[in-house]
């Protein structure tokens, strides 16, 4: 160890995947960013983004991401299988599987294109919150882990117990906050992909508890290039989430992820499980 | 043939699927719902689904559908098949690639879920758009198939060549819109699947022209049980679809399809590649 090495980041740590071959690859959990029976779903959107990434074949940025959480992941090893299903003109396609002893934990989709410009247009705007900087930083002491890996500052809709709502008086389910990693780490795609993942289960804000809850399958579109996610750096990213129903035990939510100047990053939905 | 001999509905026989196996199956292109350069994406989504739910092992209602186009689908017969990844307690997760000689067209996967009632809450809320009876059927003459076998009554945002958008000037992408089966079919989740891809790309909403175009990745989260689907019968639906951004040559586009009785059925994202 020398004064100017630089302490790996927890989540590339929580990445980090050894080749066994071609598209197949070696990875373990860490307890950085472990979440109440297993890790936070984000790290595990990311190690399967990665895979892809880590391809040789691989052309392209991403611009499609699917997880579907298939299993809980317990503590320890597992491995990672990546096949390319086409390769078009515009557009790869790969699927990715995670798979745990005998059980498939997670199955994934990736869609990468060309990086490219063309005619764009805005039509959402982004947040209309105060500065990150005005706002005060969630203590996330004493609860869980993947928590403590992030920077939240909620301008409205902090998803806590004892915020009024209840089941029988469900209060809103919108919240918009800023979030970085923490520490603070610079922006790529896979560290975008976790950030996706981390508008906390809506039913908390809600009802104002959490029953047993699992996300089911999460989809995350990458509107930004390269350049973007650079110029954006370690900044913290103005977000927005929401949910339209919760009914026969699944719910939807929605988010958006903005640059601080103004740029959708990233838009990401996912259903979810959730009991009684 | 006998006077009481019902006509196969185009839905129905575009979706016809052979067993070859278990979990293996044939089917063929027809020329029903045939769009621009291939099959409209919303029966091929179904086809996917159906496969699915044609499985001995499936066990209860699709809850999460999402389908990657990787390559036009040119006229003439498929295969499908079908792999189930994990047989959960609460869900079922499955695969399913559709292939057309060697190359892979399209893939998907399904999450299943067991039919249950549970605390339920709606957050979000139905368009408000006139009754169906009181607005005009569009007219889908001389256009693509697909477009015919859909009954589009537009409140807002009619997708349409000359309604003074251009990629210099932009319009609103937001559409809403009863839609249903023409001819008219009791809805069921193959017809709601296809049904999710009926929002013609926002691009012709916003520019006023049809670039080249293909759908991406499109995922559709059914919200409603069985029950729900037979409630609404075959009258048709009330939906909103818009757009977030346009950039770097894809778009994102999100949509809500509602019971005419205030139920959010289901909800669909896609992103759309497209040209220049």
């Amino acid at each position: 160890m020398t004064d100017t090495m630089t302490a790996e980041h927890p989540l590339d740590r929580t990445l980090g995947l050894e080749p066994l071959g071609v598209g197949l690859y070696r990875g373990a959990t860490t307890p950085d960013y472990w979440n109440m029976a297993g890790p936070f779903g984000g790290t595990t959107a990311a190690t399967l983004l990665k895979a892809v990434l880590d391809h040789p074949e691989r052309r392209g940025r991403p611009v499609a991401l699917t997880v579907n959480f298939c299993a809980a992941l317990a503590q320890g090893g597992f491995e990672v299988a990546v096949r390319l299903m086409r390769d078009g003109r515009s557009t790869q396609h790969w699927n990715v599987e995670m798979i745990q002893g005998e059980t498939v934990a997670s199955t994934a989709s990736v869609v990468a294109g060309a990086e490219r410009e063309t005619w764009n247009h805005a039509v959402a705007s982004p947040p209309e919150i105060p500065p990150a900087r005005d706002l005060p930083i969630m203590s996330a002491e004493g609860r869980n882990a993947w928590l403590q890996r992030y920077e939240f500052r909620y301008a409205r809709g902090e998803p806590m117990r004892g915020n009024g709502s209840s089941p029988e008086q469900p209060g809103p389910a919108l919240s918009q906050a800023w979030v970085r990693d923490l520490p603070a780490r610079p922006l790529d795609y896979l560290a975008l992909a976790a950030l996706s993942d981390t508008f906390v289960v809506k039913i908390l804000n809600v009802r104002g508890d959490i029953p047993p809850v699992a996300t089911v399958s999460l989809s995350t579109y990458f509107m930004a290039d390269e350049a973007a996610l650079a110029r954006q750096g370690s900044r913290p990213l103005a977000t927005t989430s929401d949910a339209r129903v919760f009914k026969h035990g699944f719910n939807d939510q929605s988010a958006e992820l903005w640059s601080d100047d103004g740029q959708l990053l990233a838009v990401s939905h996912q259903v979810v499980w959730f009991k009684g």
